[in-house]
Parts: C-alpha cells; structure tokens; sequence
C-alpha cells in the first residue's frame, strides 16, 4: 500500500482545533487499512512567528515541497496585528501558493439542504446551489511588482500595488475552469474589469481566444466583477463555475460562501500543475482562524475534514476513501448534529471535537 | 431667484429614458416657482461614440465644467462592445470623474420598507437597512500608471494596471466618511486588504491617524475587503458609513445596493472639493444603463429622480425641495404605484413615464 505524505499546517485560531479532528480522521483510515499515511505537522502563521519569528520557517517550506498534500488550518489574530508587513501570519500563506506553484484555487459554494435555512437568503435562492468558483492564485495584485510604500518630498507616502496578468497565466485557469466545468453542468462565466482595466481587457480576449479554439462545446459568459457580486446575491444559481482572479476571486468567494449559509462547511483545494502525473497541492477550510471562538471547542471541523476529503480525492487518487468520508459528513448532518454555526435556534450545539467524534462513528 | 445650471447626460440604453422623467420634474419646480433651472443636455457613452467618435467630447467635458451640477443617466451597451479601450463609453464617465475632482462617491443603500419583499435576503436582515457607502472615485487602479498590454518576445501579451493612494487621497476621502457619520450613526467601517497590498496598508494607517486626531469621537472599525463584503451578506445593519477605495467600493456598493431589493431606486452623487463655498458634483443613479430593458418604458426612473433630490439638496442648497420631491417619491410608492422591478407577484406594474407622472402628481 502506497503511504500518502501529508503535511500538517494548523495554523492560528481555531486552526489548532479543526486540524486535530482531521488527524482523527486519518487514524481511522489507517487504522481500517484503507490507506496509511505519514503526517508530519508544523506552524505557519502567527504560531511560526512566535517560534521563528518568521511566518513560514525554510524548514516547513522544504516539507510542504516534499509532502504530497498539505493541509492548512488557517492563520492570523489580533495577537500578531503589529508584526509588520513582511512577518505578517497571511505571508506564510502566500509564500506556500506562491513557491508550491499553486496557481488553480477551488472554491465550491454548496448549500446543504439541512442548512438552507441558514443562509441570509431566501430559501429558495440558494436550496440546490453548487458552484464552483476558479481562483486564480499565484498572480495579479497579490504578487506584481512594484508593491511598496514610499515617502515623497512632501512628506506624503506614495502606496502602489500591481496587478499583472501575462496570456499564459490566463490561459491555464481558463482550461481548468472549462476542464471542470465539462465535469459538471458545462457552463463558465469568467468575471473581470474589462471596462476599467487592462488585466480585465487581456483576461476576457484570452477566455474568449481559448475556448474558441479548445473549449467551444462549453458554455462561456463574460460578466463584469461587480456585476457578477450581484448576481451572485441576486440569483446565485445561474451559475456553474465560476472563473475570476485572484483579488475578484478573493472576494466573489467569499460572498458565495457566505450566501450558502455553510460558511463552516466549505474545503477548497489549490492545486499546482500537472508534472509526471502529480501536481502539488494545498487544502484549506474556506473560513479564516476565527480568534473570537478560539480555543473553546467551538469550531466547526467539517469545511477542514472536507478538505482532507478533497486531498483523499485528487491527490491521493482515493476516490472511493473519498466518497466514503463525505458520506459520513452527511450522515452525521442527516442525524441532527450540528454545531454552533449551523444550529438551529433550540437545537442542541456539539463542540468541535464532538462532531469530529460522529463523522468518525459514522465511517 | 438664482439660476442653477445642469447638464443632463441621459447616456445610452435606459439613461435616456429616466432622464426624460427628470425633465418632467424640473419642468414642474420651474412652474411652480420655487426654483430656476437652466438645463443643457449633451452626450456621452455609447451615443456621443456614434455622433461624435468619442465617449465624451471637448464641448460636453466644457459645460460639464460650467455647470453647477452635471445629472447622468447611464454608459454602455453591447452596440459598443467592439470600439476599443481608449474610446469605450465608460471612458466618458471616468473622464467626468477624473477631470471634475469627483473623488467623493456616496451611494446610499436604503431599503425602503414597502420593498423588503423584494430583496434577495431574509426581511429581518434587511428591513430598515441604512447604509452609506462613501467610495474613493478619483484614484486607486481605475486610473495608477503604467495602465498598459505589452506584447512580449515570445509573443504573449502581458497587462498591468496600477493601484496608487497617496496619504492626502485617503485622508481626504476619510474626512467625508468620518463627517457624514457624524450626522447619522456616527459609526465608520474602513475597508482593505491591508493583509495583502500595501495601498491597503497605507489606506489603514491613514485612516487610523486621521480618527485619532480629528475624529476620536466617531465610531471606527477596520475591516478587510472580503470579509466585508461576507457581512454585508450576513448582518449588512451592523453597519452605518462604509468608506473603501475606488475598486472595492465598485464591487461593496454593488453588493449593498443589491441586497436592498431597490436596486432601480438607489441615487448617487460623486462630489469634488468645496472650493469657495461651491463644489463640482455629478449625481447618477447606481443601476446601470440595462439595454435588455431600454426603450420599453420598463426602467424604474426613482433612482435618476432620487439622484436630483440629492442635486437639489448638495449642489443647489435648496433643501425644502429635495425634501418635497423624496417624500413624493415615497407617497407614490406608499400608493401601490410599482414599475416592473419592483412589484411583487400578481401586482399591477406601471411604466417608466407613468412612474414620473405619479411622481409629478404627487408634487
Ligand atoms: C489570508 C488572506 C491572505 C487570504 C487571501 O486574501 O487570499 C484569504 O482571504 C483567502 O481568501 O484565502
Ligand atoms: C461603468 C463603470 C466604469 C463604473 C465603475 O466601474 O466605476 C460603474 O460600474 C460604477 O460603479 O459606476
């Protein structure tokens, strides 16, 4: 039996909490034979400040290039708001898309039918809904250069940021968008600021060149970025997939997110590209570290056990493990536990080491 | 009597259409002698692109400049979807802001009671909503250089658009969020991505030391950009003035105009500097130019009228009139009186000038 290296990065917050759930997870699937995995953990974000006083140390960027899958807990608090721009916990994040090459960021936003009811939403606007936004991850405004700070003659700072985007870089999230959307209902909308921007205007020649030259067969949409914000409140399930940049997608994500009133419950992959057969990879709850509900058994594990379900899928090849740990999230909502987030007024709450205990009951 | 000078822009798709209804209203303060207006109608977008080649021409941008206030219908359309960046109709609008100072855009997002069925979020959430988005309208990457696609040697295209702030932009732009929170809740949000660019890190700065030295008194939270927009879908109430940058207020207004459920009754005004006791300002509507409804007499002109209210109220100083035509506004919807947009299943919907005759009637 093949064993699987995984890399364990918990993080900050409520990182901790969720990630000790997904080692539970693991140690049943050895435990039952199914797979046998070889973890090692480390700190990035605040914690890795606080011992290394670096947010990700050399020694943990070497692991996560060895490992074949990292999964990520979350990083960031107040603790850590004075550190400096450089140091700060999310540079660790960062750093990891950038030097794994993780350039393609999955974001599925799925409302579970037992949650609909807690979504700001009309029921009815999000029951059903299952899209999947395409981040692009290793470029734009997050990594272009000049990005800096300077100080004029006047005495007034002077902050510039860049956002660069080359044809090639455009082209491969496209394909994965398409790619996935075949996958599924066959339907893209690529979102940008062709009207304002010239990123917007090279990003929609690029889908538009590339799908009528590999992709015709799908369907494709253009839609302004703040256009497609809402939409997205408007009537989300118009949408299948959904491909947008890095900073558009930081946000677009993050409303279909909140739209599904599943918040807690959504995983994500960013995958690398495709070299010998394997692709590097990192798996993250879409929910950030959370400092206010920290440390106090709170949390909700699913978004991160679902992101090992992701890993145990595309990048151990484990689809039936996979299937097996996602049926057993649902079993575990189907019987009525859930925790805080997701609690119905007058139902009773778990903690965050309950519901692991269930889903594992539950496998 | 004083003599106010507008331009009315009416633009492209249903722009023309909701000016005309704002004509109507004028024409009826003038009648009834409480005001004096002298209105000069010129073109822009996709209309002054098929008279004139250009989005806006010399002598449009000259009586924009002559007028006390300039009212702008909407840009754009598939029709010019083919013209080129330099001269898209949307360079019109941007060329107005930039070259009259309108670095202060305040978008309203107002649920109006009779209206909160139509919001896409549960009634509780938004019942009541009153926010203000105060968004930087001059500056950030809508207009940084470089601004460019360059073709590379290996024949790839590479584009870069550019996000600058200086300190005197944010703290110019955070004055009138902190000053306008002063007449209402007196609460600001400042939104970023602090965690990621450095404008975001200059923008918090910024706006931390102007509070501490001339605001201590007001509210003030700082929020990062994504986890704002996540808000404004959970508890958009939490909020009251909301300030941001040129890119993420495109994006956050859109959103909070959205939830409201009154997206065809939200006005805006885009303000410059007071210079002499006077100030440039556009008021527009913050829906866009909808050609798949133009020309159909479908559109809902509450939000161009709504944009004169403001007119009246900011540029013209005549209060009692904007007071008059806002709580005709709300008479007329009190009435049952509803375009297509906003009338509730099996209601009977009127058109756009049947909607300003009411209006007018109930001056
Ligand atoms: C933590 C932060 C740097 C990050 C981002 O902006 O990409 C987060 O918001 C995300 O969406 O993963
Ligand atoms: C028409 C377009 C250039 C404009 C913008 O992006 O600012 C619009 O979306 C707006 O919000 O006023």
């Amino acid at each position: 039996m093949a064993t699987h290296k995984i890399l364990l990065l918990p993080g900050d917050g409520i990182g901790p909490e969720v990630a000790a759930e997904v080692s539970k997870v693991l140690a049943w699937f050895t435990r039952a034979g199914i797979a046998q995995f070889e973890t090692e953990t480390d700190l990035v974000g605040g914690a890795a400040i606080d011992a290394h006083g670096v947010p990700l140390s050399e020694a943990a960027m070497d692991r996560a290039k060895a490992a074949d899958a990292v999964l990520f807990g979350a990083v960031g608090g107040p603790k850590w708001a004075g550190v400096g721009y450089a140091k700060r916990p999310e540079a660790g994040l960062l750093r990891l898309r950038k030097d794994l090459g993780l350039f393609a960021n999955l974001r599925p936003a799925i409302c579970y039918p037992a949650l609909a009811e807690a979504s700001a939403l009309k029921r009815e606007l999000v029951e059903g809904l299952d899209i999947v936004i395409v981040r692009e991850l290793t470029g734009g405004v997050y990594f272009g250069e000049p990005k800096e700070i300077v100080t004029l003659e006047d005495g007034q700072k002077r902050a510039v940021d860049t956002q660069v985007y080359t044809t090639g870089e455009i082209e491969r999230i496209a394909a994965v968008a398409f790619d996935l959307a075949r996958k599924r209902r066959n339907k893209v909308a690529s979102a940008e600021k062709h009207n304002v921007m010239k990123t917007g205007v090279l990003w929609k020649e690029t889908v538009t060149r590339l799908h009528a030259e590999q992709y015709a067969d799908v369907g494709l949409e253009h839609v302004l970025a703040d256009n497609c914000a809402m939409q997205l409140v408007r009537n989300p399930k118009q949408y299948d997939v959904l491909v947008t940049d890095n900073l558009f997608g930081d946000i677009l994500s993050d409303v279909a997110a909140m739209l599904t009133g599943s918040l807690g419950m959504l995983p994500s992959a960013s995958l690398g590209a495709v070299e010998n057969g394997t692709r590097r990879a990192l798996y993250e709850p879409v929910h950030g570290s959370a400092p206010d509900i920290a440390g106090q058994n709170l949390a909700n594990p699913i978004a991160m056990i679902g992101s090992l379900a992701m890993a145990l899928r595309y990048s151990f090849g484990l689809l039936e493990a996979a299937d097996q740990l996602e049926s057993a999230i649902t079993r575990t909502l189907a019987s009525g536990t859930r925790t805080r987030d997701i609690a119905g007024p007058g139902t009773n709450a778990v903690g965050t080491t309950e519901m692991g205990d269930a889903i594992v009951r539950e496998l």
